[in-house]
């Protein structure tokens, strides 16, 4: 296996300063932060379970089980104790210490991360406030305000990212070339050795439950192998992708193991040019959701657009699935900022056409000054149109 | 790679009746299954996004965007349509679906998931019920309610835990027999090995990310593998699971390469004895916190009862982390019913001191009509005691 050499140090005091100061111009005195990638990407730490408490001066307090706390100590060594702070859970739970901490600082405005507390957390952290007196207000966080910090990445997270596509191109390049999937094989297997291979290359796991759809199979988007076994002739639909340095990089092919009737052969190419015309979509001020528009409406000029049920692609980062969004608007959502330079995002159209064949191609790409550039490189794939 | 043969054929019929009947019991109109595992368990579906709508009469409405029409409507096709409804949402929010169904069917008392539901989503539900001139009462589920139908397993399910657990087994008496966790290595690449050898056992994937931890790293309980290169002499933790049939299996080996010294070897001597006492301990009938009590005791008495920070074990299914918790009890948690036959968990008591080693051993088993059965059977792989 290939070794990451030397991955960057991460900026973590700039981040704290950046958030803290977005709690500010928010009006908030401290940020409850109940998901786990934000606290990673604010700290570092990398835990399956804890809480933060960020105040609006810029000090963040990592409120951690015993399993964690030796993990959440090295954190503080390295960042600064003046910036980070390690807190024990087990005697005092995290939303007394969160209740203490606002009534002891007289925080007024605590802000909730609405999508990643649940409705139990809340009620928990809710009752802890009324057993420490504290009479401020409890706001949630509509404008996902870690998250939007993430949005743009920096120059060590995109030197991850492409570091990533390259590795993860190279394995796709000899996953391609070596017929990994191939007739008498089980999906499961494919699987198997397409993760081996990723493996491989660095990557330190897995960026998602890798995807082998085959034959009729393939029309269903998110499949999970199967024990099914691959067939001459057929359409294998691959999504795979990989954490490096914990940067997720994804990528799909779609292959055909044989000459593809006309009709798939026509489906695939019209996902291809919807591919390409997302991508060139791609550049500083275009809205997330006109990239969406500039892939489908090619589908849709092919009469695929009903077989187009997903979305375009999503932001890349310390989650597989970050923003931007590139999708259709949705009534319910916020308005979505356009995009700039440092957004990593996939695109990734398909169309699936039940009883025959689904297809997808998705390449990885990051917003440049003028435009994009595309960080995976990876052959199409597709038997020559007979 | 061995593949299943046969996987066995769930009573998604049976397990929809007793649901219902849960909610009859509870005094309730419907339940909104929010957390995922609860609707593969109830229906088969397996998604990283959807929401049911289970009634009081046994009918559950798999309401499920485009990328998972396709996969519910063959839920539904097994499941049979009077008991299983695939409910597309592309066009109108789960929470209208949810609330247009609360107010046709007249449903006045409509159960949450608390644990599962984000307060976003709440947020989103409240408003739609809220438009839809809804008047019922909403409750939340101190229950958990369809976990605790979770918690006792039956015959198909047990089967593929205990296949789960000699596959597991056979994998890991390879691992310690060809000394994957040797000098020179990396921690990752022992994990990538470790990993490709559970999959080559016909696990669909790892149940977690696998945890190799050496020499000092070995003191954090969750450490992730890193670029760190295994050293003669030290101690290394390696925790691994597999999925089986969608069923998770976990297991834990503490290795040494080399001779311990007389501290750490004693260390892991009171680790182990802990652990026959946590298995012993294993009964129908005896609280979960019981079991816990019993390994403590051990390390309490061998002065490592602060070096054991975590739990004792936890439950195994379609989750690797399900009910019961055999930990210490917490203020917070409602009281846990007794085992029972049927339950499956882990026991894995450790011990972690800062600067020396931490130890860490676990095996899986199923309680049974009169004590309990391991369901894994790995050699312990310590060096003799010097």
């Amino acid at each position: 296996m290939r070794a990451p050499d030397s991955l960057p140090v991460f900026d973590f005091r700039g981040r704290l300063a950046r958030a803290a100061a977005a709690l500010r111009t928010a009006g908030v005195d401290a940020l409850v932060v109940s998901h786990l990638p934000n606290l990673r990407y604010l700290s570092g730490l990398e835990a399956t379970a804890g809480t933060g408490l960020l105040t609006a001066d810029g000090c963040l307090h990592l409120l951690v089980d015993p399993r964690y706390e030796a993990a959440a100590s090295a954190r503080v060594a390295e960042v600064g104790a003046d910036v980070l702070a390690a807190v024990p859970t087990a005697e005092v739970s995290a939303p007394v210490r969160i209740a203490r901490h606002a009534t002891g600082e007289g925080a007024r405005r605590l802000l909730l991360e609405s999508r990643a507390l649940s409705v139990h957390d809340a009620r928990q952290l809710q009752r802890a406030l009324i057993g420490a007196h504290w009479t401020g207000e409890l706001l949630d966080d509509p404008l996902d305000l870690i998250e939007d910090l993430r949005r743009v990445k920096d120059a060590q997270e995109l030197a991850l990212l492409r570091e990533g596509g390259t590795r993860l191109s190279a394995a796709a390049r000899g996953i391609l070339a070596d017929g990994v999937a191939r007739p008498g094989r089980t999906e499961l297997e494919v699987a198997a050795e397409i993760d081996a291979r990723v493996r491989a290359e660095g990557f330190s796991r897995a960026a998602f439950d890798t995807i082998v759809a085959s034959g009729p199979r393939s029309a269903f988007p998110h499949a999970r192998p199967t024990a099914r076994r691959l067939e001459a002739g057929e359409v294998v639909v691959l999504d795979f992708g990989g954490v490096y340095g914990g940067y997720c990089v994804d990528l799909t092919r779609t292959v055909c193991l044989g000459h593809p009737s006309s009709e798939v052969d026509r489906q695939y190419h019209a996902v291809r040019a919807a591919q390409q015309a997302g991508c060139a979509a791609v550049r500083p001020g275009v809205l997330p959701t006109d990239v969406d528009r500039a892939a489908r409406q090619v589908l849709e000029a092919a009469g695929l657009g009903e077989a187009f049920g997903h979305g375009t692609g999503h932001g890349l980062g310390l989650e597989v699935h970050e923003a931007p969004r590139l999708a259709r608007p949705r009534p319910e959502d916020a308005a979505q900022p356009p995009l700039e330079a440092g957004v990593a995002c996939t695109i990734e159209p398909g169309a699936y056409v039940t009883g025959r064949a689904g297809i997808r191609i998705e390449d990885d790409v990051v917003v440049t000054a003028d435009g994009h550039e595309r960080i995976t490189d990876v052959p199409f794939g597709w038997p020559t149109a007979h």
